[in-house]
């Protein structure tokens, strides 16, 4: 039987692709039982999980939190309101502290870039990085390639554009990087500002004009403007960026398969 | 066996007189069982409920939390404070994000009145409606219900005043309809400025004096004037609306009924 | 079998030795526990136990809710943010609500001092101090007290130090209270304007040079300066108190023994 061989999951430049393969067969399996009328199975019974969210968040606490009890585990939720940070506790007291409980899994977003491998080094436990800060987000990339698998049968030889603030999105980093990995040919487009430099060593084609960027793909992937993570302004004005690189309907007719899917990844 | 043929809990209105007696009987054995040493039953093993409080409550959350696990269900929790709703999300998207993970309950809380109904829309999974702006509080009511008829033996033919800010309250609105559906003849009183127009047409009588219209009560509501749901100020001072509508023990001991039981349904 | 014979667990004054000693040894046993591969005891199956924070915590609430979760007991958390508090319900009235849910246990941290004691006398359920006011931790002294049995093999005979602000602690209190009563010889030091009036009196010594209060100790114990119960500034500068009352490399080479330890017992 295959194994997941790492403690953590920190980011996709740590996964092989036996991994990745690993993990979407296994998400497979887990899918078929939130279908069922009794959502539940004895996986992580006994184990224990904390979910630690330094950001704000819905819908990846809320998914991880239910993800645990579907598998049995005991879950806490800790937020950065609330607790102790406001007594001026660093992440590494924290993960002490945390340590101290013994728990079997912990969660973890921050909006520093490296945190959760920061703490990864400080706890026995495994450290699964919900996103940090503008780094990696490797679950959110690893649902859109399940996402991707189940629509378009495969992953290898897709073409796929990722049209956006790339510089300030980790989700963009952990798609190019699992894209790039499982062999599809990732294109990415944005204001010039908003692509990062030397982006061409990851593997992908940078296009400025988004009307070309998109032209054949299989997967369109737009990204919200991450306003709150930008320290200067990016672009003259929301509308002009909207003009230029909003996804319209019109851009698509033009120029896009016609069996083509769209994705906003976020977050 | 009867049977609750609702996918959702939005209202009173929704309710039929069997729906309610079937759902105070069921009260009636669950509430043997948080009696017992081990407060715990099955019934809901493998599902799972979300709980969405978009306004601040101890009382309602937490028994909802409660009584979800003590029927075995796994909860999640979610507040709009440290969610995405800070990113700007809406309800529905919000609701679309619910709905990937199969809940099989979303207990909701909003400010604003019909917002249970159009998350019912969206999402497959049922929906509970724990107080939705001015508009109702079902399971409120419910339990206003199942403990007047604890206490008085029946619903039907009983004498109810209602006192207070009537326009504002949601749990007014769901007393009113349900009280009348079983059976009770209501009267509602307060300062003629939060007496909802056209309130006769609920089948309650209005009695702007309020020593009038606890006369001869079995049941008097009164109400917590809802401060932060008004607009504008409906009364001179708190002092003044207490002088005439504060319910006080002089008044009861020259009209009520001996045997009166007085509630204080709130929020 | 020895049983703990109290309803509630208030402070450490309220326990005797007899107590401290069956918590040790249930302890050592769910220490245990805690390192297997299923940590998970069904002692609590089918009890509920309310988390009740009027102040932020980490780590408190959430070992507090690990606990309770590996004893197989219901946990509901709730904070004085996004509840009722809002709404200008007081403890009294949430005591009420939370006592109509019927739960087992309730574990209540709170700004004022004797909280815990005016909830305990209002609800059926049992009620722990997780820390009231600048009066007790008891939980936390008994953490401490299990460490330096750990440690040290014993408690009686040994001789501690406590150094810092004990006036405002609750942890130095309930520590003060634990380890006399253990047989302990105490000795605290602090800024004379740190230390409270009359402290003989809970039979411990007071010597205000911290040089000389730690000499020939097993254990010291640091307090942090809890600046946010100070109403006003007890002295001079941060930089002042640290350079007579930082417990410093050279301080401690100096005086302490060699096998001392140095605890940093908080909040």
């Amino acid at each position: 039987m295959k194994r997941f061989n790492h403690k953590d999951l920190l980011g996709m430049g740590q996964l092989s692709v036996e991994d990745i393969e690993l993990i979407m067969e296994t998400a497979e399996s887990l899918k078929e039982i939130s279908q069922r009328e009794i959502k539940k199975v004895p996986t992580l019974r006994g184990k224990s999980v904390v979910h630690f969210f330094y950001e704000p968040s819905t819908r990846t606490r809320t998914s991880f939190e239910m993800a645990a009890k579907r598998l049995s585990a005991d879950t806490v939720s800790l937020s950065s309101m609330g607790s102790s940070m406001a007594k001026g506790e660093t992440l590494i007291d924290t993960a002490k502290n945390l340590q101290a409980m013994s728990p079997d899994l912990i969660v973890l977003r921050h909006p520093s870039s490296g945190a959760p491998h920061l703490l990864a080094g400080e706890v026995k436990a495994g450290v699964i990085n919900a996103g940090d800060g503008i780094n990696e987000h490797p679950t959110q990339a690893l649902l859109d390639l399940y996402t991707i698998r189940e629509r378009k049968g495969r992953i290898r030889g897709l073409k796929v554009a990722i049209i956006g603030d790339i510089d300030h999105s980790r989700v963009a980093r952990s798609n190019i990087i699992g894209l790039t990995k499982m062999g599809a040919e990732v294109t990415i487009s944005g204001p010039p500002t908003m692509i990062p430099l030397h982006t061409e060593s990851l593997g992908v084609k940078v296009v400025y004009d988004p009307e070309e960027a998109i032209k054949d793909k299989d997967v369109i992937m737009v990204l919200r403007i991450q306003l709150e993570r930008q320290r200067k302004i990016l672009f003259p004005s929301i509308r002009e960026y909207s003009t230029f690189f909003g996804l319209n309907r019109e851009m698509m007719i033009r120029g896009a398969k016609k069996d083509v899917i769209v994705m906003h990844p976020d977050l």
